[in-house]
Formats: C-alpha cells, sequence, structure tokens
C-alpha cells in the first residue's frame, strides 16, 4: 500500500512510457489521486472537459497548463495549485521532460448522477 | 490570493505564535486546508475526534501523529500521507520544532446534516 506521495511510482512511469493515474481516496463525494507525468501532454487538439471541479497541485517536477478561455499557458512549479471549475476546457500543454511530474488532484462537486 | 502551498505564511505561523488553519476550497461536501505548524503538538490529554474523515499529507517538515487505538506514533516525512476516519481519535503528538510544518489536508464525507 502507497503511503508517500513520492514512492512506489508505477512501472508505466519510471520508464515514462505513459502518463499514470492511481486513486488514492475513492468516495461519493470526493477522489483524490496521484497522476504521474513524464514529458508526455494533452493530444494535439485534445481538451479536457470535466463534469466535476478538480483542485490540482503539483509536487514535483513542472507542467504548462493551458485553458481554453486564457491567452497564456500557466506555468506550475512545485507547490503551484489551481481550481479548474467543472466543464472548464483545459489541457496540458507540457510537462518536465528531465523527470517525472507528480501532481495530486482532488477531484469534487460530483454530479448527482455519480453520486454513490 | 495563494497559489503556491508553501508561499505567503500567515504571520502567526512565521512567528511560530500558533498553527494556522486556511481553507483552499470550501464546498459542501469537500474541504482542502492548509495547516501550518511551527513546533506545536496537541494539547495534553486532546483528541481529534471529528464527524468527517480526513486525508492528510506531510509536505515540508515533519510530524508524530497518534491513533488512541494504536500504541506506536506514526512518524510523518515530507510526502507521507494518511487517511483518518470519521470519529477515529486522534492527536498530533509533535512537529518539527526548527520549522514549519506544511499539511494539506481534504475532509470529505461530511454528515448529511452539515451538506449544503
Amino acid at each position: 500500500m502507497m503511503t508517500n506521495i513520492f514512492t512506489q511510482f508505477p512501472i508505466a512511469a519510471l520508464n515514462a512510457v505513459e502518463e499514470t493515474f492511481e486513486t488514492l481516496v475513492d468516495r461519493p463525494d470526493v477522489r483524490i489521486e496521484r497522476i504521474i507525468s513524464s514529458g508526455q501532454a494533452s493530444p494535439p487538439g485534445f481538451w479536457y472537459c470535466q463534469p466535476q471541479s478538480e483542485w490540482v497541485i503539483v509536487l514535483q517536477g513542472c507542467a504548462g497548463l493551458r485553458f481554453e478561455n486564457e491567452s497564456d499557458v500557466r506555468e506550475l512549479r512545485v507547490g503551484d495549485f489551481v481550481t479548474i471549475p467543472a466543464q472548464c476546457r483545459h489541457r496540458v500543454e507540457w510537462t518536465d521532460p528531465n523527470g517525472p511530474t507528480v501532481w495530486l488532484a482532488v477531484h469534487y462537486d460530483m454530479p448527482e448522477s455519480d453520486k454513490g
């Protein structure tokens, strides 16, 4: 069982094969997730558009986060956090090419239909 | 507006006067909070016993967390996280005396009566 956010990275993350998503808390009203990126970005033209709100913080590495309604990419460094409202289109422009970027995401305000 | 978890510490935290608690997200189903300790511990004989569950991670410094139903104090270092179930009695035995300890806490599973 993982008990430290900076350890026990999945093999796929260690080998930079793909981004990895691990759920740490999964409840009807909240989901806490560790995401590890290794230089990946969202595919060209892809936008996340989520039914729930997300509070996300970068705990290791760095990343560029773009919101469709903003002209500049937001650069996130260690400790930077941002709230992404539900239905707000956004994408990851880049993540640190030199090592893992560790994100902690809290998803909340689930739509009623998703509540258990 | 604070956008980095490691900056803009309140004066009381910087001067180690008291622990500080700042709410970053406040919704009916979830509350995300930054806590800064500066060597403080829970008062003798004091136990936290909360109606909601709490997922908490130490992001800077270190701390000793005691659960009433465990004999050993859990030592939390940077990146260590723990889930504290609702109504589980616990206390902070110690925090880093040499500098700020930064906690990120996510409170969830609010009792029905507290839901907005």
